[in-house]
């Protein structure tokens, strides 16, 4: 994640909002992402309101600056992005996937202030607002349903711009068994399948190289083997003390 | 974004969901980014009749299968991942952030069904619920707000499994303006401060060449030139112009 006072740069403007749990959802995902400010252009007053006063609403919504015009939401800033459904409007802008976007906007963050604008729920941003636009960005949903619900969208938006790629390709697996306790795994299923009776009815040739393989295609934590030693440790003793007493 | 039969596998599993909003937002989100398999465990009753009842209420979520136990909703799985926003409860499954959560799964699903679960907005998943789990996956929110909206947090996870890694990479850019179209922009430039008075007042050495070099940091796209040199041509002329009426 770049540094915090990097995303200290970009403003989330939402442009003529309608619906106080779309801005209270806006402010939230902001919140989850650690992006500080936030912008409102003529919103719908009392949806406005609404979504201030509601119960939990954020620090962050409470700070949100309010705006007549788009022109003024985005004086201060250096790039100003819109978000957009659409594909084919007569686009007067490049469109860029969010993949690629979000990273010219990192990119313009570790020196400029940004802008990314947000449309109202039921039209997007008008065309009015677009041309305060230095480019447009745009989220790679399925052709079958373009048009994501405005908190939702915000969300993903921000949660590309704070991704890290480098996470993708971080293992993050938790250690596996060594081979000595796989091996001590091996042996103690061995002496219980032999303790068992299991290879007198079923004989298996080269029992010791099919079952030592058969134990390492588990894939074993390490932390588990105790576990599993445990139970097996605790089988062969008292297949042992069954075959003692009935013997 | 991998082939459609290869998200076909895919099922998300909403365990104990009990807004309808948030229900209804998690089916959107699905229709988005073209995952079309919903289940639902245990819902408050009356939220899922509510959410299938709502105006716009998807045909995926007529079409959402209803479960009374977490075992049931994934019997059909062979791998099942549970989503939790807690980073340190006493983990008994590795936990993955969803940059890498995500790869794991498309690995998975180009051979097998993967189960994705999601808890209530209040709990989360269940110390039982998680127990059906392989492994589990966190969104990467920030440690001072990491709870997210049920329904964000649903159009995230989704978003980075079909999000396209290549697209990230592709420049995307308009065409640029070539040289020819930028040498004629800076000779008509040139004209019109020469025509304007702008060199007499104030001289500059090697004006060419620095006009050159102001032209070509401009970026200019290729299909804006023409704009460009129109505009620029109508100054050389009106100035030209109003010369010879006041020579």
């Amino acid at each position: 994640m770049p540094a915090a006072n990097q995303f200290d740069r970009l403003r989330v403007v939402l442009v003529a909002a309608r619906n106080p749990l779309n801005i209270g959802a806006a402010a939230r995902a902001m919140s989850n992402f650690g992006l500080l400010h936030l912008r409102v252009v003529n919103p719908y007053e009392a949806a406005f309101r609404e979504a201030r006063s509601a119960v939990g609403a954020s620090a962050l919504l409470a700070g949100a600056e309010e705006y007549k015009t788009v022109a003024e939401a985005v004086a201060d800033c250096a790039v100003v992005v819109g978000t957009t459904a659409v594909r084919h409007r007569e686009l007067q802008h490049p469109l860029r996937r969010l993949e690629y976007g979000a990273r010219l906007i990192r990119k313009q963050l570790s020196a400029s202030r940004v802008a990314l604008l947000f449309g109202s729920e039921k039209f997007g941003l008008s065309n009015a607002a677009l041309s305060h636009c230095h480019w447009l960005m745009r989220i790679p949903t399925c052709e079958a349903n373009i048009s994501m619900n405005l908190g939702q969208a915000v969300a993903v938006c921000l949660y590309e711009l704070v991704r890290d790629p480098k996470a993708a390709r971080l293992p993050g697996k938790p250690k596996r068994a060594n081979s000595a306790e796989l091996e001590r795994i091996t042996t103690t299923l061995l002496e219980a399948m032999r303790a068992s009776g299991y290879l007198d009815r079923r004989p298996i040739a080269d029992v010791d190289e099919r079952i030592r393989r058969l134990v390492r295609r588990l894939d074993l934590v390490a932390d588990d083997t105790t576990a599993w030693l445990g139970i097996l440790r605790q089988i062969v003793w008292k297949l042992r003390l069954g075959k003692t007493s009935a013997g």
